[in-house]
């Protein structure tokens, strides 16, 4: 059983007090001594500037809560604390956690993007998240709508932990539509992750600071779709600082959410088709910090299927297929610029269509490969 | 009126004598006193090869195809020949040219892609290649079916001078259903280009040869959509040995042409979403490349219209837009997946329409921005 300083606790839920502050103890065990002096200097430059202190208050709800099987506070100092986020420099110095804390010795991959994802974004983040979590990666991300929401369904269907840093206090779970997910999460093996107080709200200027961890977690971050100015990019970023790969997926360049990756892109981001381009880089780049925060951890492959990469059409087909894209298009777009009469037209598509090339829904068409 | 030497056409006809050869002997013009001797070597190697000669015929129909108007054969030494293409080591010692020369004397750049393109593919080629051709660049492409005919079409919207090079002589148009669009390129003030005979066939080992010519013709190389085994990476490749700028265009994971574009960018092509991406590189890193070649010239901006990265979405429409993307749904999906009812999709649907948000086909509905 793990024991909590109080002190601790009572510092952490002072305002005034910094995290550089509580940082500082936690890395110098020999000046613990010093806490009451400091905690006093705070604590009147706190009062002082109207702040009225209910720390003790917060800190015995704390510790009630820490009381239930499966909530935990991990100091930075603790060994249960994950390791890789203590490399960076502004690692949160307690860590409310709430599931399995064996998901968080294991190495991360953190996918994120955009709310206003489209369709695209989320199945790719669906496909490659369940490839990952399927090669023995936990998935992190942020539960929020769209893209983060896809990447732990798809460790959940994975049947693959999956861990979540929220933005507010583990009291809550915000986006509330997302109670649901976060239950999954915590029955899948995986964890809810937050350094604010229990009761903190989810207000946007938390937001930022939570990416620093979601990064800080995982060995490289996926953006799949990114608005241009979008805490995908600033997660991205802070990724970066913190010696972290970053991958990107690429899209459409008619698509707005698609722009943020690109710029990923051009500034030197992994771009990335398949879980296996993730792989390949974790594998090669990044065993470094394999060793070092996971020893004992062996990477599979994933089971990305990549054998569609060669496409034989049988040739008379090829005028039909040709006109075919992602992009729907009903049959009678198709006999207009192909020319073909209807009874050859259906011929071809339903062959088309047998021969695993082309999808349909009622009379609108497109390729499948 | 330019004189074209005969002893040279009749080198040039011959089997047996190299473009090497030709290249040093138009490089060294005092060595022409030598041609007889050089060329009785290699016609008497040519003829023991059991290649029989009928070099004079050949150089007798090409001075009378030169005769008739906006017919050209340009020796490596004539100044109406391409200074850029001259550039390169294994630049074509004649050039056959119908049309106009002067759009020769500007600067270029080519547009490369698959023939099995999809809809996205032609669509961003349109759209990049006529913001080009708007810029002042001349499009310079392959004739082929997919992507380069979309990019001399392009060109011939914007009224602008386009170039094709051919991977056959000049005496035919290949692929033949593009003889239409030969007569377009030619009346819009562009060019038909071979380096070989008039009645060479298009001969499976002609078009990565012809590729050289695409590519050093041009300042850059945007490829569009590229299978991974495929003559438009061959340019690609090209490109970079000539030390010219390699721009792709990214798109969806799911599909095979977008692969040899993404593997481009992997090996550092300039990552395209428009015709700007293209024009800013081409200003800042040819520069040199440009005074050298076209002092004259001043590239104008494109006309691309930005103005739609930020997408304004009302709040109450938020939902309904997160279900749209590039891939069309039925309004029945869209029931189903927001849960709204039927009088309030439609008023959503319309609302998004008529904001440039959405477009639809009957039924069908997909995201615009």
């Amino acid at each position: 059983m793990r024991t909590i300083p109080s002190h601790i606790l009572n510092l952490f839920h002072t305002p005034g007090i910094s995290q550089a502050t509580l940082r500082l103890l936690l890395e110098n065990e020999d000046q613990l001594a010093a806490i009451p002096s400091l905690e006093e200097q705070e604590l009147v430059r706190s009062v002082m500037a109207g702040n009225c202190s209910s720390a003790a208050a917060m800190t015995a709800e704390a510790l009630q809560w820490a009381d239930h099987p499966g909530n935990y506070i991990l100091l930075a100092s603790d060994p249960d604390y994950p390791q890789i986020l203590k490399q960076i420099p502004d690692y949160p110095p307690l860590l409310f956690v709430r599931g399995d804390l064996q998901c968080l010795k294991r190495p991360m991959l953190a996918i994120v993007g955009a709310r206003n994802s489209t369709a695209y974004g989320r199945s790719v983040a669906y496909q490659i998240g369940r490839d990952l979590a399927r090669s023995g990666l936990v998935i992190s991300s942020g539960l929020a709508s769209g893209i983060d929401a896809q990447a732990h369904n798809a460790a959940i269907d994975a049947a693959a932990p999956t861990v979540a840093v929220l933005g507010n206090g583990l009291a809550d779970v915000y986006p509330q539509v997302h109670w649901r997910l976060a239950e999954q999460i915590l029955s899948g093996g995986g964890a809810l992750l937050s350094e604010l107080h229990l009761r903190a709200e989810p207000l946007a200027h938390h937001f930022p600071k939570r990416n620093r961890i979601i990064s800080g977690l995982s060995l490289g971050t996926l953006v799949v779709e990114a608005n241009m100015r979008s805490g995908s990019l600033i997660t991205a970023r802070l990724a970066l600082e913190q010696n972290r790969e970053v991958f990107a997926v690429p899209g459409s360049v008619n698509s707005p959410v698609s722009r943020g990756c690109h710029r990923l892109l051009r500034q030197g981001a992994v771009l990335t088709e398949t879980a296996e381009d993730v792989i390949e880089h974790i594998r090669f780049l990044c065993q470094a910090q394999m060793a070092m925060s996971y020893p004992d951890f062996v990477l599979g492959s994933s089971v990305a299927d990549r054998s569609g990469d060669r496409v034989r059409v049988p040739k008379p087909l090829k005028p039909l297929y040709s006109e075919l894209s992602i992009d729907p298009v009903s049959a009678d777009q198709l006999l207009a610029v192909t020319g073909l009469d209807p009874g050859t037209l259906s011929a071809g598509l339903l062959e088309l269509e047998l021969a695993g090339l082309a999808g349909h829904e009622g009379n609108r068409w497109w390729r499948l490969r």
